[in-house]
């Protein structure tokens, strides 16, 4: 006999898992979540919220929030009439504790929610034991569980190189790179995805000397691209080296930085000399802890947990959301998962749809999408037409001192239904959501073209990129 | 004979008419806008964009836009570990120069469009002469212009006060409070409507000391009554000193200010002496000069031109659009009835939805609503459910430092259907985009409860608050 008995197991406190306890709680499942990891907790106890509240999205954008304040004073101040006496300087320290209280803020937020919502909260880790009479039991740090229905929701960890060890003092993965207590001189980053420009964007608004090498031949390959053209152009105006098609060779790692050499793309032997480097190569699944052959459930070759398209596993009533299955590691689909989960297994008909799961970069420009890329219609042989307008036309922008970017949007080319958007300018991971909404409602182009929109708004360049698909934009 | 013939002549070049003039054309009319206005060009020239893009919604803009970051600087900076080494002054006429760089690039620019579309701009006022033999015969300063439609686009002028008269130096409408040339100590602004609140915002966060005075009894009547009451609350505390139920007494202008009697709410008698006194107390359509009598056009006793859905008038083949009509003062609101009538003139199906048209004010926090208020659907006796989220639950609102306001919505009691999105936080004007997308669609607050929303974004409390009208949120 177990030592607690639930109708709702979940195995893990990030995105996923909590927002999994929630909602099965609020249909009315006795539920109960675990997770062991205490991340920065002072006393060691462990925190909810998982990578994206403790180290991940959260923190990353209160840095990326400071650090393009910083770069508006030096740089957008004079030309606006705002008089500074002396020299803007950054005081690391306040600028990290700023970020710890959000953390801090929104990890206990979340206790609180589980108050609400009635959600036990289990400290300690969770791996399967078996099989117990009235569901599956899994142990729980010191005690047992036992449950009709599991949720695995244990996220991701950063995948490291070998030869490249992490400390996360001089060698960093997303854990460090948030929590430098000084603007290193010279910044490597290893991996140019999202962690790798967002934190190297962080760095180098504050006065690093930041070089990106990437192992791919293409930059930002998983974006539009035209936007990934635009990135790579306004990245480097802004004084990030990115280095594409880079093998990394011998890296030594000193007590003040690291000697790393790298081949380039033309099969130039070079070397890069950094006080601090961030290996952001992509993020493994956390399955390891789980236990999972006990009860036989199918872990991929890959780490994943092999599920189908409604999270299902191979174990009946056994469910996985997030980073831990197929799809892109991102929070709010794993809380997109985490619902429908919850009400599959109350009987509702749960449904997520992966297609229309938006992606954001939150570097300045913001890069946000959702759908299909230009190359992916090509590559599939859909017929379509594409309508783009740069916020250069738009009068928020030009206001707002900010004009950089565009929008680009891709309709069926019979249809007129709206398969993809791509924005790359200020504030894009909001003016996004308009765009998963009327595809949500398969709207077609002239649908977004014929809404009104709040003048003056960057909104009004995605009205515009609608009226674009049938080459009638009215400001441009 | 008329000097010139069109098929389409548009009076006035404000966002309803360069709009119509520019659909017009796209739609194969020949076609031509008249303007008068030279605003403040530096030859006396007219200029395209009207009140809007010369000394309305964009202007105003790009003086909130540098307001706000002064204020960042002297407020938010120290808490983000940003350090300033003496104080922070604004040199006004450089921030000035540059609203009125970004007003002349935005004005020419339709210049530039007008070309790229055939449109021919005729310098000069429009006035009705009568019939010609193929349609309407319009003066245009110094020559005829016959069109066989006319759409009227003549926008609104300021609404002045009796014994109040506007200098635009010591006494400012919309014009002149967009151009002071210094930090006025005292600030007077008669009217808490959209352009009182944003140039009482601006001066204030440049060290003005600001007094509002209201008439009406109640703050922001036009808006929910929730955003009103917070609102209220914030902009207060801002510093904001507003007065309702005010009624204006005897004024005195001198060379250094303004000496202005009232009666408080109260009934007491007080007195505010400021430097500069901003009257914005409304608007009157521009109808005085059209000579509408010469052809029998329907003009109401409050100036405006009588049109239906369409935005008919009485004369057959002459539509009017924007300020000049029914309905609220908005450049968007102009824009979609100057699509509508350029369409309906091609033979289309043109239609302008008002119950859809959103409102912003971009005060800050930003102020943005869609559809109907709380109050009025209590007056329509409409069963209603109201999910109310605030920005303090979310991590990017707190990430960014700035988590004031609430997103709530107003959903049909039985058919879930959205009614109404109010939003007071940062970002309004942007966020309020996915609302109108949704209730263009019909959409269910279970739609956008449904629909994945990127995390961490501000677009989620609009997710949340539709989660919260089935009283199910996730994150409070």
């Amino acid at each position: 006999m177990a030592d607690k008995q639930f109708d709702v197991l979940v195995i893990g406190g990030g995105p996923g898992g909590y927002v999994a306890a929630i909602r099965a709680a609020q249909l009315g499942f006795k539920t109960a979540c675990a997770e062991s990891n205490p991340y920065a907790d002072p006393k060691g106890e462990p925190r909810l919220g998982g990578t994206c509240l403790n180290v991940g999205c959260i923190p990353s954008k209160a840095l990326l929030h400071t650090s393009h304040l910083f770069e508006e004073a030096e740089h957008a101040f004079p030309t606006q009439g705002i008089r500074l006496e002396g020299k803007v300087s950054i005081d690391v320290p306040v600028m990290i504790g700023r970020k710890n209280k959000v953390v801090d803020q929104l990890t206990s937020g979340i206790k609180g929610l589980f108050k609400k919502n009635k959600v036990t909260f289990l400290a300690g880790h969770g791996s399967f034991e078996g099989n117990g009479p009235a569901g599956y039991v899994v142990r729980v740090g010191a005690e047992t569980v036992e449950a009709r229905h599991v949720i695995i929701a244990t996220g991701s960890k950063p995948r490291h190189l070998p030869g490249i060890p992490v400390d996360n003092r001089i060698v960093c993965d997303n854990v460090g790179a948030l929590d430098f207590d000084s603007v290193p001189k010279k910044l490597g980053v290893i991996g140019a995805g999202v962690i790798g420009l967002e934190m190297g964007s962080v760095w180098r608004r504050l006065g690093a000397e930041v070089t990106v090498l990437e192992a791919l031949p293409d930059f930002m390959p998983f974006a539009d691209m035209d936007v990934a053209k635009e990135a790579l152009k306004v990245f480097t105006k802004q004084g990030l080296d990115i280095r594409t098609g880079v093998t990394i060779g011998e890296t030594k790692v000193g007590a003040d930085g690291v000697s790393l050499a790298y081949t380039g793309k033309d099969g130039k032997e070079a070397r890069l000399e950094c006080e601090r480097l961030i290996v952001s190569v992509g993020r493994v699944p956390n399955t390891e802890g789980l236990n999972a052959s006990t009860v036989g459930l199918d872990v991929s070759d890959r780490g994943q947990i092999v599920v189908d398209g409604h999270c299902r596993t191979n174990l009946p009533n056994v469910y996985a959301v997030g980073d831990v299955v197929r799809g892109p590691m991102l929070a709010h689909k794993a809380m997109e998962e985490a619902v429908m989960v919850a009400e599959i297994i109350a009987g509702q008909a749960g449904h997520a749809n992966l297609d229309t799961v938006p992606g954001v970069i939150y570097t300045s420009p913001e890069i946000a999408w959702v759908g299909k890329s230009e190359q992916q219609l090509k590559a599939e042989g859909v017929a379509y037409r594409a309508g783009k307008i740069p916020f250069m036309a738009n009068g928020r922008a030009l206001g707002s001192g900010d004009p950089t970017g565009f929008v680009k949007m891709l309709a069926d080319a019979d249809t007129d239904r709206i398969l993809g958007v791509h924005i790359i300018g200020a504030n894009a991971s909001e003016l996004i959501s308009e765009a998963v909404v009327a595809m949500e409602f398969g709207g077609a182009a002239e649908d977004l073209a014929r809404i009104c929109h709040a003048h003056p708004t960057l909104s009004e360049v995605v009205h515009e990129a609608a009226l674009a698909v049938d080459k009638r934009p009215l400001h441009f």
